[in-house]
């Protein structure tokens, strides 16, 4: 083969093994992967990809499916770079060199503490080793799973809804509703994308949440996000997110960095944070806020009940600076996405 | 002449009025008049427009460059119903009646409380009357006229720049610059389109604005606003607005719709209010705001400096509703016009 038709070959194999990944859970601790075993002519041996914490590796669940000897000198394509970590399971890359591959092809780079430097590992016992093969593909598969692997934490977006002038809700604390159906609508489509989705305790007492994800006609989506309640009080025992389909998390917050770190090990990638004030600047305050969703309503409240509360910007030049990624009207209301300026 | 070419002859003759009111004065107490005089056979006999206060009006302009007796039988068309008010001139319905003028022809009545009665004075002389031709082309042509004239009062925008958060300045009462240099050219071209700008004491206290509308480079616009400044402390001497092209208007502030019909009356039409937030919020709970300008910085400040104070809204049902009229990025900002819903 040339190396252009080597190329070719592997892209081919490459794209299988991203499809086999997909079949593997969206969701949860571990990433989809999958796996391609080819023989030297380039005949595909076996397939493989993971399905879950606990389960085989997709490389392992590839090898699986082939007679002892049979991988010898063939070539392995996987999605990810085949880990040198001891858990549920043993090391791939141990379990790869053990069956005589001779060849392994891999998209993204390991992005874990204890499981990268199985490239190495392989190369390290003869074993050729091809990196980067569909890596825009791979990690756009990967996304949220690589963004918490890369940054010990969930993707964190916070939402809010307000008034034209900033405000949450009116000087007696109402606030159902400020914005339209199309916009609620808008947040509970995003709230069922979310792993996660986090509150205040005061918003716990104030509102009592339900922290669903709802259809307009008040069905529930398959996916819901897992509550997160945030804060030092005891929720009550009859509140709302106890009859959420799944059980809630309770952190104090006082180390909020400590916090996600503990959700990210929970399987949690993207964390949607919806209230209240406190929380919501609390975060913005720590620098751990990748997504703002902020609603805007066609009104003005005035008053004390502010969206945002304090963020520790003494001065003009302090300034959170965001760009607009995002600007949308929503039935009556506009969504305004923004994120932190890249060196932010 | 059947009754449709009647109506084409008179069509053909108010567009020609409308091209010779807007060679007059385009802000001022007076709106613009055009007149156009046409013989009993449709030829046109004379022509003419209204040149600002103390000058005469379009129908005795045009009247006064016919002969003695050239206007009998004749028909006058003139964009605006004509006055029955002795002013600096005489009432044009009397002009007009002692020409011996046999039809008149307007657009658009005379909403002044003095000079209305034109249509009906005429009429008792014999003068048959026609009106509403080419109504609306007439109105847009006098759009802010008008409205001052109805409403008793000049149409109000309330403008201000804030962080995504809703505020107007960090901490330290530092602004410059929250939005970018296309929001802020934006903010120069609808001040020169105004008649007068506004502000409160404390604004000129805390920024000392000189109101004046400038090119990017710094340069003046040729029509400048005419600076208002609300509040009962006295401008220091020194301040920059007393530089400003025209003298500054001063009002207390402590009944805001009569402050507003003054401002009617000496011709302004249209105020731009700029700030600060105890200003802006007062005209807002008054119900004297037509258009709201808010120009949206990609920044959060957290803090106590808002854009907008209290309104007086105690619970969500008492929101002031909007509606968002224009949605439009303006560099890295967003600029929202918004306008109080129709009946609220």
């Amino acid at each position: 083969m040339s190396a252009s038709e080597q190329q070719a070959a592997d892209a081919a194999a490459m794209r299988r093994a991203l499809d086999l990944a997909v079949l593997g859970p969206a969701r949860g601790v571990n990433p989809r992967v999958g796996c391609v075993i080819l023989s030297p002519a380039g005949e595909r041996l076996a397939e493989g990809w993971h399905r879950g914490v606990g389960t085989a590796h997709a490389e392992v669940d590839a090898l699986a499916k082939l007679e002892p000897g049979a991988a010898r000198g063939a070539t392995a394509v996987v999605t990810l770079e085949p880990c040198n970590h001891t858990g549920h399971t043993g090391p791939c890359a141990v379990a790869l060199i053990e069956a005589g591959i001779g060849r392994v092809v891999y998209a993204v780079a390991d992005p874990g503490e204890h499981s990268s430097g199985g490239a190495e590992r392989l190369r390290a016992a003869g074993v050729e080793v091809t990196a980067g093969v569909l890596v825009d593909e791979v990690e756009a598969m990967l996304d949220d799973w690589l963004f918490a692997a890369r940054n010990h934490r969930p993707h964190v977006t916070v939402k809010w809804a307000s008034s034209l002038d900033g405000r949450a809700a009116a000087a007696d604390g109402t606030s159902q509703w400020i914005t339209g159906p199309e916009a609620r609508a808008d947040v509970h489509r995003r709230r069922s994308a979310a792993d996660a989705i986090a509150v205040g305790t005061g918003t716990v007492f104030a509102d009592d949440p339900s922290l669903t994800a709802r259809a307009p006609g008040g069905e529930f989506f398959d996916a819901q996000p897992v509550p997160v309640v945030f804060g030092r009080r005891a929720v009550p025992s009859d509140a709302a997110i106890t009859r959420h389909p799944h059980a809630p998390l309770f952190f104090e917050g006082a180390d909020l960095r400590a916090d996600l770190a503990e959700l990210a090990r929970r399987g949690i990638r993207s964390l949607f944070i919806e209230g209240g004030p406190t929380l919501a600047s609390a975060f913005i305050a720590d620098g751990l806020v990748d997504e703002l969703l902020v609603y805007l309503a066609p009104a003005l409240l005035g008053g004390p009940r502010l969206a945002l509360g304090e963020l520790g910007v003494p001065t003009i030049d302090a300034a959170i600076r965001l760009d607009f990624a995002v600007i949308e009207r929503l039935g009556d209301d506009v969504l305004l996405v923004a994120r932190p300026t890249e060196g932010n």
